[in-house]
């Protein structure tokens, strides 16, 4: 009999999350029924998006009250009453807060052995989609453009950036401290670095954007986005990813006050989400992955040790705290 | 010899213009040169982008302290040293606050004759252009979508809505008073109006709007957009076109607070300007003219007389006092 690990959503959380918004639970893994996989989790995603799951009514449904909180994760079939699964496979899938998860095989993703499991975490999963269609179908980066990214040390930023100097783009990274500020520019290769907890914004964009910003990728909203907003050409296009700024934010929030530069600017904004590409995983992930394989395209995880760390890592998304793509590590490989 | 009368622009407005902004001055026109054309303005149009066009650089430069205020117009040709043009023509350009202008042939637009020239002003010019080609090539209006349009007993609102209602949606207006509301519900044929100046405009625009908006055109930016942000489906477009709201604040804007809905409904803002159509103009004079006959498109010129009037007649745009277009007659037709 196998005891499941468990972290339910007991309240709303106001802020940041605080550990009592959740209940540890224990308690034994059912029999599976037909047509069910059970998953042992290996590596629980923290996203930004947490928040907004954990609140509201979005893309998604709130998660209810009392139940298991949602989260993607990469785990391993420990059992299969789905013809198309075997033990020992690697699934990618909806496996929330919880060290096993039940799930019908549909909603699974066989993913290849072979390759570091990190890797589906870091680039070639739903932070890769995101940060490649969000650049490439919604930016249309063209060489020689300026491409400003947010949450530049982050998982989708630090990807994006990639992948516009990949495309040929002078591409500009926000981030919140030196380190992740060295990080982008001498290991990633971005062209300049803005610390935006040390620099005042407005000023250190206009002197890192002398021909002006051609795409600013979105993750932050709020004061990045309206300084964004200032410098933009004719025909901008405002990919907008997440709001980061705001997920955190306990009273209403101010729009950006220079959003009215649309339209003498002949600029677009918009808002997507990853899960609209999956079906079109085919077409991003072989480039990714030869990316990745070429050093094109590096990535950092960011690992919190154990499914008890879960409340308290994924605040680091809101602090700034964390570098590259956050994770738990729920059990071993 | 003719004397030409012109108001300069002398002072950069704060908020409404005033009239110690303009300065007034009769002189007399200078003898033509090779290729020159003088036109003897008829409809002078005053459009929310004056205040815009005197206080700052945007999509075109600011006029210069001193020169005559910029201005679209409609004129009868007088003379003409450019052999395209003779005396009696009718045309359309840029002829400024003043009676008579010197036009290079290049830069005027030949009108037909035997179409009173309200049309001209009232459809078959910008104001035709821009509603058609902003709610048709960036909103995409779909039969039985919803479409929101604010300053929807202005100009180009009430070609919007109309334009809308052609294409098969739901089209719903917001306007400062119950005299808009009802012309445009029932002389136009808008399905519901809302006079933002009476009602709470979340609440009206949800009781509205019951399977939310679609399309939002804005004209206005402010409140009535944020409200809208708030109401926006899956894939929803807002046209941006003006912010009339924003162009007499004095201080700083506040950007709408629920932009951020752009991302869960995946929703796409654009700003345009009416110059970036106007070689197209030829796709959609035909159409709006076929409108404008068969009577599915309405519209009502607000004149102000004299030429000495534009000062204060331009405010009522800010302030809401114009119905339809706003044109000061500058001389007998």
């Amino acid at each position: 009999m196998r005891t499941n690990q468990k972290w339910l959503l007991k309240s709303r959380p106001v802020g940041l999350f605080k550990e009592s918004d959740f209940e540890w639970r224990e308690e034994s893994v059912p029999a599976l029924k037909d047509g069910e996989v059970l998953v042992r989790q290996v590596l629980l995603s923290l996203d930004p998006t947490n928040k907004v799951w954990a609140t509201q009514d979005s893309y998604l449904p709130a998660v209810p009250l009392g139940d298991v909180m949602r989260g993607f994760g990469i785990g391993v079939v420990e059992e299969s009453r789905d013809a198309s699964f075997s033990p020992g496979d690697i699934v990618q899938g909806l496996f929330n807060w919880q060290l096993y998860a039940i799930s019908k095989g549909a909603e699974l993703n066989k993913l290849p052995k072979g390759v570091p499991l990190a890797a589906f975490m870091g680039v070639l999963g739903p932070i890769g989609l995101t940060a490649y269609f969000g650049l490439l179908e919604i930016g249309r980066p063209k060489e020689g453009e300026t491409l400003v990214v947010s949450a530049a040390a982050g998982a989708v930023g630090s990807l994006t950036g990639q992948i516009g100097k990949i495309k040929g783009c002078y591409v500009v990274g926000l981030a919140g401290s030196d380190d992740k500020c060295r990080w982008i520019k001498e290991e990633l290769g971005f062209d300049a670095a803005i610390n935006y907890k040390k620099e005042n914004v407005q000023e250190a964009m206009k002197r890192a954007c002398p021909r002006g910003i051609d795409i600013y990728f979105d993750n932050t909203g709020g004061e990045i986005l309206n300084a964004a907003l200032a410098l933009i050409n004719l025909h901008a296009r405002i990919p907008m990813c997440g709001a980061i700024s705001q997920y955190t934010a306990t009273g209403p929030v101010a729009g950006p006050a220079n959003l009215v530069n649309l339209i003498p600017r002949r600029a677009r904004m918009e808002g997507f989400i990853v899960l609209d590409y999956v079906s079109r995983a085919g077409e991003a992930i072989p480039e990714l992955s030869a990316w990745l394989q070429s050093g094109r395209l590096k990535f950092r995880l960011d690992v919190a040790d154990g499914l008890k760390e879960a409340p308290r890592a994924v605040n680091k998304l809101y602090e700034g705290g964390n570098t590259g793509k956050l994770v738990v590590k729920v059990s071993a490989e």
